[in-house]
């Protein structure tokens, strides 16, 4: 199974490459297990579907702790088809056992509690597209009941779930809806937003 | 059937509030079609689809022209179950004969050619979820078959496709592939990003 992300930061500030370059050092931890590429739209990371969420926390975290008004976007999937299967991408874990939606729902639960604390307070606002399944709803109205319990859930938007809180429980809460919904091999993809800083908070 | 989208603008300035305000001055024309609400992350825009982009176009180059590098990212969205019919979501040209996937190619590659030119160079990258089909994939392969003669196509990217060209045939390029492509009355969304006066220019 094919999973990455198109991510892309924006610093609003006249330093916005300084801020990039600089938070760019958080990925080094993840660089050995991900393929990444550049363009001047946004960078592709290919890589473990579940190092993709703990990589997008610490980039955004750091970029965050400057201050300024950031935004991270991603264009997050896995099991597109028409691309390539990829050994970089084998799940850390394993195919892992899928259970019934209720299940599901404790087991995401229980890893969002478990989550360590980042320090910094993000808004964030997602869609999630179970792609290709007639039933696509039922798994997203799983997913938002996750959402409303796991501490994070800010309220239900036109087209999205808005999500607020410490990034550590955050971006936990964000991997368990992209990676324990929808179909375990099927076509998953999240719209992504993630904003610190902002100065019309509401 | 409801219609909208989420929308955020990025101005990678010390001055991104100036630049954003003096940019919504271009939402003035569409604001008796359009229901509007703004928070901290996004802003929504609820109307009839093919006014959009349009607005979308008129907004981002409005702030794309302070010469400041410039994103603007949307989730957009129709008929997505769950949300209400609404009045104002009404399609100014009605429900619309639709046509088999050459002849919906065919249209869409003409109105792109009698878009006006915004005088602006944008790059753009999107990525379309038609909803609830499991032959979701056909619509997308047609969709992409429009874009590579769209005149504005770059390049397929992992995930999404990558447009580059005037804000104008571009603009018009994604209502096209928005409108014309899932099922008429179905569950679309487009997951976009646009982007100029990048100094990383590839």
């Amino acid at each position: 199974m094919f999973s990455g992300a198109q991510i892309s930061l924006y610093p609003m500030s006249d330093d916005f490459v300084g801020i990039i370059l600089g938070a760019l050092h958080a990925l080094d931890p993840y660089r050995s297990d991900f393929r990444i590429e550049t363009d001047d739209v946004s960078t592709l990371i290919v890589g473990p579907p579940e190092q993709l969420f703990p990589a997008m926390r610490d980039l955004f975290a750091a970029a965050a702790r400057t201050g300024t008004h950031c935004v991270l976007h991603a264009t997050v999937s896995r099991g597109c088809p028409g691309e390539p299967d990829d050994p970089i991408c084998t799940p850390l874990s394993g195919a892992g056992v899928r259970g019934d939606l209720a299940g599901r729902i404790a087991q995401a639960r229980n890893v969002v509690a478990a989550a360590e604390l980042a320090g910094q307070t993000v808004a964030a606002q997602f869609s999630l597209y179970p792609l290709g399944a007639v039933q696509h709803m039922d798994e997203i109205y799983g997913c938002i009941d996750f959402l409303k319990t796991s501490g994070v859930f800010d309220r239900s938007k036109n087209f999205c779930t808005k999500l607020r809180g410490d990034a550590g429980p955050l971006f936990a809460t964000l991997g368990e809806a992209f990676l324990r919904f929808g179909a375990p091999e099927g076509h998953v993809a999240m719209d992504l937003t993630v904003s610190a800083n902002s100065p019309s908070k509401i």
